[in-house]
């Protein structure tokens, strides 16, 4: 939940000025997104979201943001499109912050999912990995192997306060997953944080992916690796294979996967938990008690790392082959 | 900024299908209001506001509220007008708490409302106070003169954290206002809360009021004393003559003031600006710091309250008669 920053009318119609949205009618701060503050806009048009970005992320990263998302919508994946201003671009700035203004996409995300969403998930996230290629700019994933150390040496000391001997399990962990991370698999542009609430249903139907502020280039795998931690686990921390099936299939009825991605598959896992519990635990210490965030608990991802820990196979998320899988 | 309760789409829908609204194509909890979790939905049919009405409201106030406002907008007022359900009741049951469907209002408030606002107010005001006409169910105003003694009880031992000398400043304030309050003016239904944030407008015109969760019977004359307050004044805690007399020509536009309501302006708003001192005081002793609500300062009323003090005509407020007003 999150609007941080204000805005007044006039000063959003001047803004709203450079763009082809007809005239305001009007704007209500929506409660969504933690990183930016986001309005949905009524006008004579139709309906649009206004974000603006504030200090958590890089203004630096937007135009790969925007830009993939206008480059995704352009090749039919059903997304939000940025809006172009008058002189072309899909930036401006509002109340001293970059801005965009982005077309509205109707639909709901899913409290509760099912195995049959998780296989419209699979197919959306192998249709945006394609619809990805051929966009030209790169942005590193920040957050994959690379970025676990530094994020856990802010953490370290105060591990144990949150469970005892969580200390020595992350370093074994993370130590473990920097020897044998995978080197060579298929690349991309990857979604890095398909969570429920960033895919948008109407009924059964999937109608949109959102939340394009964490894409990065990575392995295609990983970003599958994300979907089983974020859609196929129960409230109780059991592992549902049936959603997972769902889920793989979905994936696979649009690219396969490789046997050098399929043997990746629980490392993979593993190391998408590590990295969903390294900056659940990081906001955990430092969030303020009461301030205007709901605090992710970081052991529901504990709970997820030791599934996978004990992973023999993809088979055991419900990858379906001819032959065994690994 | 508030919301409390997150719905599930599952039970929205299930909700949803005691109205005639179409089809759910979306929900988005808005940043809006501090009492109740509100949502803006998006049906096959148009917009439309939920509410969910949290603790701080008393359910039992729930059938004035929205029957005034069905009462309202069936007399051609521009407000949002309650849903009815299948069963012809304007209120349902959501998530364990008491819930209603209301039209969406086009429009905007006002960050920075000028002259010619302030006389679209006054006279939407005084067609409120027409319309409220035959409206039959009765609340008391549980925040005019009675209320006040209580809630000081509550804060004065502490006032003077906030200034020194408020116990006494405010004490013998209050000592004042319940001797003299006036007794008999022309009394009706009042909205008792229209600050900027519940005036929306298009344009420079006023295109409808909303919340209505603090209307009750009291003296029409203390509704103008209310919007005196929250719309005259600059933010230096400056009076605005000019706004004044915009508001309060634009009320008489519809309907006249009697010469007793003249006469007893001064002290109506010394007591309506005594009654958001009270409540701002109270929550800015007891809100958490980091709570998820924003305090409002106090002080900003001491200021009004002085500055009524001070007032020795209501010409002075911009009221225009024929002959001296009092």
């Amino acid at each position: 939940m999150a609007v941080y920053t204000d805005i007044t009318e006039d000063e959003l119609i001047r803004f709203l000025a450079a763009y082809e949205v007809g005239s305001l009618t009007s704007y209500k701060g929506i409660a969504e997104g933690v990183e930016n503050s986001n309005f949905l806009l009524h006008t004579t048009r139709g309906a649009y979201i206004l974000t603006l970005y504030e200090k958590r992320v890089n203004a630096d990263d937007l135009p790969f943001f925007l830009g993939l998302m206008h480059h995704l919508a352009q090749r039919g994946l059903s997304c939000p499109l940025p809006l172009p201003r008058a002189d072309g671009k899909l930036l401006g700035t509002l109340s001293g912050r970059p801005a965009a203004v982005i077309s509205f996409l109707e639909g709901m995300w899913l409290r509760k999912p099912e195995a049959q969403h998780c296989r419209e998930v699979g197919r959306a996230l192998a249709l945006m990995h394609q619809a990805s290629e051929g966009f030209r700019l790169k942005r590193p994933n920040a957050l994959s192997v690379e970025g676990w150390r530094p994020l856990w040496r802010n953490s370290e000391a105060r591990a144990d306060e949150v469970q005892a001997g969580l200390k020595d399990e992350i370093a074994t962990e993370l130590a473990f997953l920097e020897e044998h991370w995978p080197r060579a698999l298929p690349e991309g542009v990857i979604h890095a944080d398909l969570f429920p609430d960033n895919v948008f249903f109407l009924g059964d139907r999937l109608s949109g992916l959102i939340d394009f502020y964490f894409a990065c280039n990575d392995f295609l795998a990983y970003d599958i690796a994300i979907c089983l931690n974020s859609w196929c686990f129960e409230k109780d921390g059991s592992y549902n294979i049936t959603k997972g099936m769902a889920l793989l299939s979905g994936y696979e009825s649009v690219r396969n996967l490789t046997a050098e991605e399929v043997e990746a598959l629980p490392l993979l896992a593993r190391g998408s938990a590590l990295r969903f519990f390294l900056t659940r635990l990081y906001d955990w210490l430092t969030t303020p008690p009461g301030a205007l965030v709901v605090k992710k608990d970081p052991l529901e991802y504990l709970t997820k790392i030791r599934f996978h820990r004990a992973i023999v196979s993809s088979a055991e998320y419900g990858l379906r082959r001819e032959e065994a899988s690994a």
